[in-house]
């Protein structure tokens, strides 16, 4: 039976900023990924979000990202891979604290931004996220772009790797994402959207932006809930998913 | 036979600024207690002074402290049980990662500073820091001020408690330290106070500053590492502890 | 003729985070406080909240706060008279660089929150404010709790003084406010603070918490832009301020 | 007569953790660029800082760098110009308010580490730099590398420009610095950079890398404090720089 995980990046309120509509989001979920007070969260925030994922059941990863708050993480930073693998160790230990807390078992990360993007195509940056992963415990699984470097060295590292994709974006043949700004970068049309994902999920094929077929693995789709249209547009990929047959299950049920 | 632990706090450099001298304190060590990069350290020198440690072999602690970096930890910040609580579970959780990291055991915690000062006074502030460790994991020791708050709020919780004593500081009839700027307050010569840890491990007792005799457990003391002439007063002390017979453990083996 | 100011905090949004209904608010200002990027604001939100201000012809004073931004300046922190001065001049220097960029002049100093509260009863925390302001140029205007240590320190230093009250908080008989959460804290019906404001413009005077008349010098309104409610309020305090004849100038014409 | 600043960055300390030898290196100083709190800093070393300025009467120039702390200002950040504008505008302003207090002028800026690395070759950058310049104060001098980016900036925005060489450094046929690691980047004899030093004053020019003759112009010369061997140096080169009848000046008189 097809089936496939549901993950959205959550807890990135800090202090007295208030961001993001989790309670909302999460209830569509079947993982989430809390960010871990270096671009966003804190410890009270953390500690408050991984109660409101065990009260739903879902899968609790890790979403580490570059110290940088101001930026939220999504300016590039020139790290090596000695700082990134220990940034992603630390922030992976703050976050696992919380999680064992509350009787859980870290599931696994996904990291954001910038180092997500960055990660993407640098094979250096992509094995020190795994080594952080790997020496932390290799039963965490390691979650990144569908055919990426981020998949590549989970293989050479012997990690279990969840394939991620967009519901909401536009592919090129070679599988990177269309750039935001050009066109085809957003799909806004929820039934398209639908539509593509049961396609990936279903045949592992999705058409790119040249209309060729591209073929990908779907182990979890991304979804957000920034705001109240994204959370509906959440809703509904989740309702055609089920109206589909497929099945729904934490990253560790589906690769 | 007649035992006790030597810790110190060490990781406390950041980024481009170079704070103790590690590498020569540690060879005194029993027990070291690491910045968690809240007050002092940052996760690169975390990893570098968990290694060191296990070079070592000696046990590993979190140090965690109020997070302003600024003031180092010793300025005092209102702030609440949870809080602390969460604070606290933050740090134990990004060191731990580089502890396991090593294929090492977390033994114990140990507040920084005015976290430290606080927690002693305050059974509110002891207890969330308690909670912090249990709900982390029962078996990591809570080593704090011997007699203070923080003893009470470990029986309270039914975690083991290490009871820390001070080798260079002058004590009060209540058990309190003598605060700095006093007369009395600091121990500064060697055999004195190397007669005094002496007499705290054999006796379980010191001599106040009143010249009355306080009873204290003493199963850990504190040592500095922060210059040449500290690192001198720590072998020195180790020295004399060592000639008297008495068995030098982490603080896992004294309690 | 009745005179006098509205001042509100603004640009207290950071990064990816927005806080308070700055463009709303400010409509109904005639001064501003602008955060200096300690416990709030960063230097983009500077930039465009002084532009913003200069828009609506409004006087510019800075809002310095603690140096926590994960406690948005809320909570105690134990800080020396030179660091106060340090971080307030500091404070001050960075917001007057986007002020003169525009080129307008810094008009007042007005602290925040916890740093805010701690000068009202701290003399030596006041003067130390006050000699920042006067240390970077004694045209800049105190502005403080109504007779408070604040206009002491403002006295003693030569300083003007902008005498702070609130339309939204019960007063004790002895000037302080009446805390958060104890019964006639928070005056929310408007008709009532608009009288009450009325009458502290016109008589020098309020009612306090045990019915006595208080006397009390009234320079400037402090008034909230947090959400649509708070921004209700501020339009009506204002509204009927116009209604009663009063007129609403900066802090520089009501002193 | 031929004339020439010499330069240091100082006040690089934070907190509790102390860089550099800013007493000893200051004597040889006819400039100085004060950190801002950004890269390196605090509020209390700025004020300590420029008070030293004072006393030994240099001119004091401001240093942004990156906010990035935990990386000295020395990893690559992807800021935007409007960005870099603001932090260099914020950074400016905090050290004015501690100039003005001890009753000085700010001299020029000098961007630091990886922030003036990219705007000796980023135009976008370099003018970023300079419209914050510009917005503070068209008097403020723009110190940047002899022949890059920084100096077209400041000829672009009609700002006065202090061309900045160094004596410890390899030149490559371009102009640019031998990159550090590569042969020839350092040049360690002391008379070998005093003499190439002297030839860059007297007539303009020094020798590249390929045995070339490269024109240079050379406003200030760029010497640290690091360490002692350090100012050492800088003592050294000040002396044959006083021994060739070179007058020593800050920025404004060699431009």
């Amino acid at each position: 039976m097809a089936r496939i995980d549901l993950n959205s990046d959550l807890g990135e309120s800090f202090g007295a900023y208030t961001l993001g509509m989790d309670e909302e989001v999460i209830a569509c979920m079947t993982s989430v990924n809390i960010a871990c007070a270096a671009h966003a969260g804190d410890p009270l925030v953390m500690a408050r979000t991984v109660r409101t994922a065990k009260r739903h059941g879902v899968a609790v990863g890790a979403h580490p990202g570059y110290p940088d708050l101001q930026g939220f993480g999504r300016r590039a930073m020139a790290l090596s891979p000695e700082e990134v693998r220990a940034y992603v160790l630390y922030q992976m230990g703050a976050l696992d604290a919380f999680v064992r807390a509350e009787g859980l078992t870290l599931a696994h990360v996904k990291a954001h931004g910038s180092l997500y993007n960055t990660a993407a195509v640098d094979i250096h940056i992509a094995l020190a996220i795994g080594r952080a992963i790997k020496d932390f415990g290799s039963h965490v699984i390691y979650c990144g772009l569908a055919g990426s470097k981020m998949e590549e060295a989970a293989g050479e590292l012997g990690l279990p790797f969840a394939s991620e994709v967009f519901a909401d974006r536009g592919y090129r043949p070679d599988g990177t994402l269309v750039p935001r700004g050009q066109p085809g970068a957003m799909i806004e049309d929820v039934d398209l959207a639908a539509a593509r994902v049961v396609r990936m999920v279903q045949e592992g094929k999705v058409t790119a932006s040249d209309g060729s077929d591209l073929a990908l693995k779907a182990h979890t789709v991304c979804l957000h809930g920034d705001n109240a249209q994204a959370v509906d547009f959440a809703r509904q990929i989740r309702r055609r998913l089920e109206a589909e047959g497929i099945d729904l299950a934490p990253m560790a049920r589906c690769i």
